[in-house]
Order: C-alpha cells, then sequence, then structure tokens
C-alpha cells in the first residue's frame, strides 16, 4: 500500500484566503489545521478545548486579558481551554493548529469569518 | 502575567540521548513531545492511540506491514491506532510527537530503550 507524508509547505501552497483553517489531518479525535493569518481576528473563547499554535512561518501576537505573547517560527504555544484570547498577526503568518473537532476558530464568536466544522475544507 | 512561547529549537538544544521522549506541552490530554532518533526502533503497535510524527529535521522511515513511507523535515504523518510499525531514522532526526498522554513509545513492546511516562522528563 502507498502512504504519503504530508507537507506542510505543498499545503500552503493550496490556498490562499486568511483566517479560513483547512484540514490536513485527524488524530485522537483532534483535527490538524493550518491557517494563514493576517491583521487581527476577535477576541474569543474556547471554553472547554486548549488550542495548540505551532508557527510555521511568521509573527503572531495572542492577547489575553491579563498578558500576551509573541510567537514566531517554530515556536509553540498552548491556550488553555477557557482562556479569552485576540490572535493578531504581527506580519502574515502561517499556522498549524491542533483542537478536538468540535473546536470553532472563533470560538464562543459568531461573527463575519467564522467558518463552521461543516464547512471547513480538507486540503 | 508573562507568557512564554515553547522555541523547539531552544528545546533541542537541551538534550541529546536517542529515542527518549521529552514533554514541552500538553492539550486536551495529549502530550507534545520532542526525540531525537537514530538508526530504528522495534517492530510496535499502539492499541488505541493515533501517533502523529513531525519531522522538525530529518528523514525518518515508517515501515508498516504492507507498506513505509518516508518522512523529512516539514512533513506530517498519522500512524492510526493498530497499525504497527518499525521508526527507522534514515539520517539523525529531530521530531515532534504527539499522542494522548497514557501512549508509550515503543507501544506493547518492552524493551531496553521502553521509556515509562513516570519516567518522561519535561524540558
Amino acid at each position: 500500500m502507498k502512504y504519503e507524508p504530508i507537507d506542510l509547505s505543498k499545503k500552503f501552497e493550496l490556498f490562499d484566503e486568511y483566517w479560513t483553517p483547512k484540514l490536513i489531518a485527524e488524530s485522537n479525535n483532534q483535527l490538524v489545521k493550518l491557517a494563514k493569518l493576517k491583521g487581527e481576528l476577535v477576541w474569543h473563547t474556547h471554553e472547554k478545548e486548549d488550542e495548540l499554535f505551532f508557527i510555521v512561518k511568521g509573527k503572531l501576537k495572542l492577547k489575553f486579558r491579563d498578558g500576551e505573547v509573541v510567537l514566531k517560527t517554530g515556536e509553540l504555544f498552548v491556550v488553555p481551554a477557557g482562556k479569552e484570547h485576540l490572535p493578531i498577526a504581527l506580519e502574515e503568518s502561517w499556522v498549524m493548529l491542533i483542537e478536538p473537532a468540535s473546536t470553532l476558530h472563533t470560538g464562543d464568536i459568531n461573527e463575519q469569518r467564522t467558518v463552521g466544522i461543516d464547512e471547513q475544507e480538507w486540503i
């Protein structure tokens, strides 16, 4: 049987939209997603799910109500469940996200850019 | 409050042992681990847990009973639960693994290099 690696760089070539997570793998009921980020999203919270960010390229600030963290290429951070956060891409950022299949990327906030899990596309 | 990114490169500088996963983060009851691999491990199976491999540097072959896949830097692969596999580092490889807290890196095989989860070290 033929098995294929998932090459992140090639996957990122397949889309241009910002803030539109694409699905690339599933593992233990969690989805591995890629997203291109630019500018800022909205303050939101995932009540029950932790959200893992890994920066493939770029610089992403995560603002919290009590502080912030700036993530650069090759850096990782887990936003714990229940922690309100505002992602701000300080430059265009390519990000790998790992979170339960149920997680909405805008958490409790339904806004124009919210992409429901049913609409999230496998690439 | 001060939040710190987890810089994979810096974490990899903290250890030299091969086949000895180090813990760097937890997310949704899964552990994010870093390991340096060289040579081959043993055939083994994780009966209930998928295992996500992401190659930070190097070249890793995963042999299966019905095929194989070779993963290079920047590539990702999920070995599904129940699938017997033999990891072979074709060159020294630095790998990020994501798997449930309960997963043993040698699966059902307890061999000299098996590092129980209680002994896996946070770095």
